[in-house]
């Protein structure tokens, strides 16, 4: 399991979408303009304001993990194509932390990569492959979609795989956009 | 593979969006209907008026098929969880066209059953499950969504069994909306 | 303001989506169906299930409320066109409750009238069109999306006009489909 | 009318989508890199890659255009709110190209100012204000969304008010990017 973080257009178009709603400009002390998005966009529920802040992932995780970040519709997907990368020979898949199952799935891969061999096409091979098998997209989600996404990702019911890559995803969040997803406590 | 037609609603508010855009009502003759949608929606692109246009069909069809499908982004999807149901054994999957492929990947859902017996846990076997292994979803696109989904999955370049599906969800659009879908000559 | 309720599709493809889930097949006993359906779809938070539970309503009211309504971007539009339609005769507007704005809103629509009358274009007399002006149109709600729409428009914050028509739209829904939009008792 | 480009993230993540598709890599020789976009996502139809290309404008523009901006869902928007704004004394409006209905509009605000000062409550005085009435508000298009938005606002057929802001919308496209909106040859 890989995350990357490709790009974040950071809180500039937040600040700015606020303050075009109240008609009061931006803030370039930081501190105020954090103040005023807690306020606006967390407290009071005006969401849709984070929508300007962007965030691009490079993901490398499980096919289970695709399956169940792709309910998101929130977000924008281009994923690695298997039609046209499975004869190219980086067939791996990540671990399900039982020794048996991860053995009995590397068998799996390796009888795909025979068919794939003995020219049998990708559009049948592909079917072969386990939900464990590696695939890589790059995603992009906005501060309010990624905030719901985490939410509900990074939550115990969710598969460990996906809590894996919400985790990742929520570390590479810019420390000073973090605030953003770690919920809001209603204390004023 | 298995596709029903749960729920249609027709055409009417299809033809109440057209007439309200021009206040001129709606029609009782089906044909003059149709004509005014082949103008407006479908040869003048005003196809946000079709979006009125409801289909729910409930699709029995490889995992293959689901990751494809939900890419479509302006639809609703349930799908049978793996979670709950994978120990109560129903495991099958999806003709492959390929005979030996086949009787490999039938072993694989032996195995996968012989884990669950075993006791492993769900949110570890289902990582072994191949990409032919059958799921069960429901699914709604309006008539502007599925008109998308359709032109591009029935086409020649996507996977067969994506195809197969995208064809019989056509053949159940009852005969009297399949103009919707048939693509347009601009002859006039 | 007027608001009718033109189509509904009721609670039969919530309950299949919900089956679906978890394997559970549907529901006969409306009273068994209801309880799952708080169950999983407004305490755990699985509302996408009850996006299989489309509204379709036609509304008249002003182009204030339309302004604010075309902000809910998860829904359908068919609005009618002051192009096609202000030269037809009918330019109407809401009161405000204030006599005297009242009164001066209408003699406004008359100078439109008039210029409209002399042959300026729809183009520009559309331009004169005060907020209070009455527009026409129909909208489409799953109900995910109606019930974000009626908790923030139902709301004492919200304008005065688009509050009466969201309390019109909650009025028309369907008695047995009214508990979706009363909030949830967290209390079990 | 005013429009600015306040942000736009360039084509660095259509290219590694692109490039994510085929398991080929990014182009540093931008060339090569506009051949590849140009073939995928716009002969081929793979519009989804460029939907990680986005843009934020802020626009000042009448109402009437706000009315029909907004009508392109896949878009987000914040709006001046004319319940903060609307006694802070900046009523003005967009030329109608007509003098006589310019004058007319003119004494509309006028009076609308009258209102507000005489301590008639926002709620109220707005719904007085013409669709001339001057808005201002940001707005993000992804480019898939803005190609889409640009082809129909641009046309002939469009009101003159929202032609002239797709116009300059397109204007302040950068240079190397005005490929994407300017239709496809079909020539190879």
């Amino acid at each position: 399991m890989q995350v990357k973080l490709l790009h974040c257009n950071g809180l500039d178009y937040v600040d700015s979408a606020i303050g075009m709603c109240y008609d009061k400009g931006c803030y370039i002390d930081s501190d105020k303009r954090d103040k005023r998005i807690t306020k606006v966009a967390l407290k009071h529920k005006h969401s849709s304001t984070i929508e300007f802040c962007n965030f691009i992932f490079e993901i490398e995780a499980s096919t289970k993990v695709l399956l169940e970040m792709t309910r998101h519709r929130m977000a924008n997907y281009a994923a690695k194509s298997t039609r046209y990368t499975l004869n190219k020979g980086d067939i791996s898949f990540e671990s399900t932390g039982n020794e048996l199952v991860d053995r009995t799935i590397h068998s799996y891969l390796k009888q795909v990569e025979g068919f794939v061999k003995a020219g049998v096409s990708n559009e049948i091979t592909s079917l072969m492959l386990p939900q464990a098998y590696t695939y890589k997209w790059q995603v992009q989600f906005n501060a309010r979609s990624l905030m719901n996404f985490l939410e509900l990702r990074r939550a115990k019911s969710a598969h460990f795989q996906i809590r894996e890559v919400a985790e990742a995803m929520y570390q590479l969040v810019p420390d000073d956009l973090k605030y953003l997803f770690n919920g809001v406590q209603n204390d004023d």
